[in-house]
């Protein structure tokens, strides 16, 4: 038998990990909660029709398929295979794979609303915590199977629903112990009436303005003119997005930029509006930020948009999301608006570990190691640990009576707080050993005494 | 756009479906933890390679294998492709799928242990608690994306092993409320002693054995004498497995059977060190059956055998587990006991649903929503809603003012047991409306005095 290996990209957790995974998934959650988001969970296997287009191109090369089971090639004729063989992978896949594994949980989240749309009370606040596969190229930070943490506002127009994300980012981070965070908020509106006002697409503006922490003003200003917008609106753009200020300073001067070109406001009222109500919320108002050059790839989003970042660690954005108006219409549920957020879950493990705010997460585990020494003093053992159970102390009694050095050895790896060492002596006078295994002490008592301590 | 649908055999869960799914994995996972087992994961893509051989010719069909991605055709020869179209789809899988979805939680966590041996501290105790996938043919309670939850202890042959995991099963099922469930136990080295008197090969006897429950005594009897065993063991068998009494009772008898037929009574003294450990538990001894029939068809057991089941409801069973003293060996580590158990979440939670006692399930979701009628009330609402949060109340804030109807359905349907009513009244005098949602029972109260009584 050969060593066995993990697929490309994909993790092992071992308990440690694991702990730092729980934390900040119950941290998450519990403000989830909180805000009055309900968990649901999608299959991990969706149809293919489900996810294909919904991605471009790319994401379509990037979605894990799943070979159809059983004896998938007597479905497709032998001519199909010939087409496959001659026109490329690409051909054949269609014919032998009607499953996929999902590549995020927002195209889910619209199958899910549309398919039960008559079970649903909305507005639906929904959460959902689930991993997500990507076909990616693996590199430091980025796997093929992944967790994604998900909130959001399916049904309601309200910017009441933006000012709760802006909440649930703020309560989040905070309560992770983050300090340096900002909230950076755009509206896709404002990207349009700048586009209106240089008189070219904002598609393209987004996706140029897109790249502005790569490739810099120069970059995106030379990307600009090769795409044919004129220097003098390429000015005006950079005017805009650099305006200094407070948040409403710069929102005022927004709106008599685009007053003056005659352009819509709404996008400029839409943040006037989520920022009066943030102004309600004890912590958000002081890591908000209004980043007129913050774009946000996708092509979804229609009104507000947002993305969370730290000064404290060299690293991308921690969260993102926005409205989109038409999301559930791919597949075929029209008027539907809705807003959300994510977390980036695994890149904020990294930063916390990074600012080594991840210590000390073992208060829920094991709590005492019984460590016996004989058979009679191991019957003990099985005795004290029901004993100290029903005192509701999480307790561990090592399975079998051997060399005390081994047994302590085990609870240092495990990190349990205390050892009750139960031996020849202690079977005789009823007086255990307690021993600290963070500063050594060593205590003689009774059980009665040791489990009050325990508590 | 057609309308989506779901792969077949999977499910969508919506909130009311995840609190129950919730509960019973948070009950599961807190008596995990209690008895010292540490959370792992791994991940939902292993390496064919993992998994193939593992689950005999029938497990290796049921494997849901992942296309390989990019331009996997070029990968293989014109020649591998003629030859997979003439010798069937079974020839071309390996050479376009190198990686496939986790068929159990078993085969992965003796990867695990060969892989991350020296980083683990033995005996290792790992909890693991996620979705699996079979392409089985889907019908009620069977489906093809199902979530398993397994304790194991690897590297210690201690029999206390199999009483604390008796205790696991018992405290778990007890505090899910379930009154008639029994923990069936035997030992694989009992039935190598009843097929060693019988003359017989005891993989044989265990695969007709585990079809008593199908087909009945009659059943296997005919089966038995059909593959070569002789009327005279045959009546040895059933005088074994149909021994009556208690648990020592009966243990005392086969004793005496072995004995007489000179068969090494091992196995007998390991149920009675399991049995007298387990006397320390407070509740094990009132569920747990010596049942010499119990055969699991599992190939990997060798010692202590567990299952679960029920009378309250017609129903599998719901976990069951065993000693396996080689299944590291399947990776090259040799000499790594190891025993573990199974709950059947899926099923449990089947029965808890017949059985009405997944009920008011919502107690840590929004307790109370506050509705507005205008937007001036609507402003007071968002403040109001920050005080409650700040008093750690659950509250939601309807995100816009609107009639009260749909406000109170919003309520009723996610369950939300209070409604604060902020009308042009309430903000006129600050008396606002606190509405009991089960009762209809309304008080007028200021903010400071429903706060009190929301907590």
């Amino acid at each position: 038998m050969s060593k066995p290996s993990l697929a490309r990209g994909t993790r092992d957790f071992l308990p440690e990990e694991m702990l730092k995974r729980k934390y900040i998934f119950g941290i998450i959650e519990k403000v989830f909660v909180r805000y009055g988001f309900q968990c649901i969970e999608t299959p991990a296997v969706e149809q293919m029709a489900t996810l294909t287009g919904k991605y471009g191109d790319e994401g379509d090369r990037l979605v894990f398929k799943i070979l159809n089971s059983g004896d998938f090639l007597t479905a497709t004729s032998d001519a199909d295979i010939a087409l496959a063989r001659e026109k490329s992978s690409k051909t054949l896949v269609p014919l032998i794979c009607e499953k996929a594994l999902r590549y995020d949980l927002t195209v889910p989240l619209a199958r899910f609303v549309v398919m039960h749309q008559n079970s649903l009370s909305f507005p639906f606040k929904r959460y959902q915590i689930q991993p997500v596969w990507r076909a990616d190229r693996p590199q430091k930070g980025r796997y093929r199977e992944f967790y994604q943490c998900d909130a959001d506002i399916i049904g309601s127009g309200s910017l009441f629903n933006e000012a709760e994300l802006l909440g649930v980012y703020t309560d989040v981070f905070l309560e992770l112990g983050f300090t340096n965070f900002f909230i950076k908020i755009n509206n896709r509106k404002l990207l349009h009436g700048i586009a209106e006002i240089m008189g070219n697409n904002s598609q393209t503006l987004t996706i140029v303005l897109d790249k502005l922490d790569k490739i810099g003003k120069t970059g995106v200003s030379n990307e600009l003119l090769e795409r044919g917008f004129e220097q003098a609106k390429i000015d005006i753009l950079f005017d805009i997005i650099e305006q200094t200020g407070g948040f409403e300073e710069k929102l005022q001067a927004i709106k008599s930029i685009f007053q003056a070109h005659n352009v819509d406001t709404k996008g400029v009222t839409e943040l006037q509006t989520i920022y009066d109500h943030a102004k309600n919320y004890a912590n958000v108002l002081a890591h908000l930020q209004l980043d007129l050059s913050l774009a946000r790839g996708l092509d979804y989003y229609t009104g507000a948009i947002f993305e969370v970042t730290t000064t404290d660690v060299a690293m991308g954005s921690l969260g993102g999301g926005g409205r989109y108006d038409h999301l559930t219409e791919i597949f075929g549920l029209k008027n539907t608006t809705g807003v959300g957020i994510s977390f980036g879950a695994e890149r904020i493990l990294d930063v916390l570990n990074e600012l080594n705010l991840l210590q000390n997460l073992n208060a829920h585990t094991t709590k005492v190691l019984l460590a016996t020494t004989n058979d009679e003093s191991f019957g003990r053992g099985i005795a004290e640990l029901q004993y100290l159970r029903t005192k509701n102390i999480n307790a561990e009694l090592y399975p079998e009576p051997t060399k005390l050095k081994k047994q302590l050895n085990y609870a240092n790896d495990k990190k349990i707080a205390y050892v009750v060492i139960i031996g020849e002596d202690e079977l005789k006078t009823g007086i255990l050993t307690l021993k600290n295994m963070q500063d050594g002490e060593q205590l003689q008592l009774p059980m009665t005494q040791i489990a009050e301590i325990l508590k």
